[in-house]
């Protein structure tokens, strides 16, 4: 965080030559930017830069704004109200880089920012363009079946229940850090394997999608102490594997894939089930691709975006 | 953003004798945190702070990060990857405060977070408990019943449909600066009173629900010139007022309340309508309510909470 890096010995810049060809991302909310440029001429190799301001805190407050040699310059004054430029000391970084040099065109796709489209996939979309898709482009889940195998990460496991058509595994997602209860990460993997997604759920698993959203809740609040008034469940549309798999996140983390595009929370779903058996075989699921996706190419070569 | 403020002239910052008594709010992502303290003695009067760090632009790297006095310091190094933490000159500031002094118990309480909690309302808790206190907490919308009588913004109104039963106005959020187009933020407002929330649409209001949809889509192209595949477009629930409304927000916009937890993609409810006239009068609904919400105060005295 904020907390002064003592003995300071920082050298003049490494940057002090880059020059910046193209922005690759920028992300004002968040205060990062990732550029790609050159130290040297033409000939010389690229390096890909991503430049994040560091997070705030209580003893930056306490030492850095408070310190003998900061400074602020009033900006508006109104009142009661009042904005100030503040200067941090030297003393203290404000911002962390990432620097990959040297950088191939692999490393500058992979850090810019790709962009996102809106399908709204209806069953014979579904059926005509994302199905085809999904079947040449398979990613093997070995790896799935690895952990409910108990062959990899079976240390990591919070909860199972065993059974082979309405059991599951509940182990840490890898975004979590597994101390930080207010950034609660777990993910639920069924044991019924060829279920790809939450496309492919009807009346028959009602059963399975009630015995983890009970005994999911169950866990957690045992072994973490959390009511299932702190926790968000869903699946991802599209999921990420093609293995059913549910989310539990904590209500105070704002957890990438949360957004109404993405995610489904495993309550709905459950009502939608209860109410229509092939609620799913009929519904417009609405989601986003990326340009460097398989489905976005699937659905731009379907002239889908041409309106 | 990151440019220099010349001539740069700020003074020994006006924080020097600040002492943090509590962190109000804390968010690592948005590199922010708002704390209440005193300048003085116990006697002293509150003053609430808001810093937030500065976010990054082109301009940054190319001036702060490259200028003769700015320093690095490396803190990891592995083949092709490095980090570094950045110290940049004195000339560019790091952060911006807000302060709100002398401060009173209301606005401590502004600027606190407030926890959260999730209610899975089922149409009998609504009948039970959410009415019941929506009814006693009515606020006017007399001020949504001036634009749409065009007493107020009608310079704003971006497109109309007049129709009493079908027709709506679409006008910027307040939250959009209107010439970003990739935060675009619009609303469209319905013209019929009377329609309170989500939970109150059957198969009857779909020709209002469908015509809000594709006119909607039709006037952000035409006049912004972006396609639907760009456009998220949703319903709060629970809204933060009580007249029927629709969010349209640019796919790329991290649009606040876009989380599955409150929000409801139009596609969706068009579909679930059209699917069964009373869905969501039979429909569980999951949202959040915050510490001092009405609902929550009410969820809390109904013993909700209590598992």
């Amino acid at each position: 965080g904020g907390e002064p890096d003592i003995p300071v010995s920082p050298s003049p810049s490494v940057f002090r030559k880059f020059r910046v060809d193209k922005i690759l991302r920028e992300d004002q909310r968040n205060k990062l930017i990732t550029v790609v440029g050159k130290f040297g001429n033409e000939a010389e190799k690229d390096a890909v830069v991503l430049v994040e301001r560091l997070p705030l805190d209580k003893t930056f407050v306490e030492q850095a704004l408070a310190a003998e040699d900061a400074m602020t310059k009033e900006t508006l004054k109104n009142d009661i109200y009042s904005t100030h430029s503040v200067y941090t000391p030297r003393a203290f970084p404000d911002c962390k880089a990432t620097m990959i040099y040297p950088a191939t065109a692999k490393h500058i796709a992979k850090y810019s920012e790709h962009d996102a489209f809106i399908v709204r996939e209806t069953p014979h979309l579904y059926q005509t363009v994302t199905k085809p898709c999904l079947d040449v482009n398979k990613f093997s889940v070995q790896w799935v079946h690895n952990i409910l195998e108990k062959k990899t990460e079976a240390d990591r496991i919070v909860f199972e229940d065993p059974d082979p058509e309405t059991g599951f595994i509940l182990l840490p997602d890898m975004k979590w850090n597994r101390t930080d209860l207010d950034s609660l990460y777990l993910v639920a993997i069924v044991h019924k394997h060829g279920v790809h997604s939450m496309r492919h759920l009807t009346a028959q698993h009602l059963p399975l999608l009630k015995n983890v959203l009970e005994k999911g809740k169950k866990a957690i609040k045992g072994q973490f102490g959390i009511p299932s008034s702190k926790l968000r469940i869903y699946f991802h549309y599209q999921p990420s594997y093609s293995h059913l798999h549910v989310h539990f996140t904590h209500v105070k983390f704002d957890a990438p894939g949360s957004d109404c595009l993405r995610a489904h929370t495993l309550e709905d779903v459950i009502d939608n089930l209860d109410l229509d058996s092939d609620f799913y075989s009929k519904k417009t699921l609405v989601y986003v691709v990326r340009e460097n996706d398989e489905l976005y190419k699937a659905y731009k070569a379907a002239t889908y975006f041409d309106d």
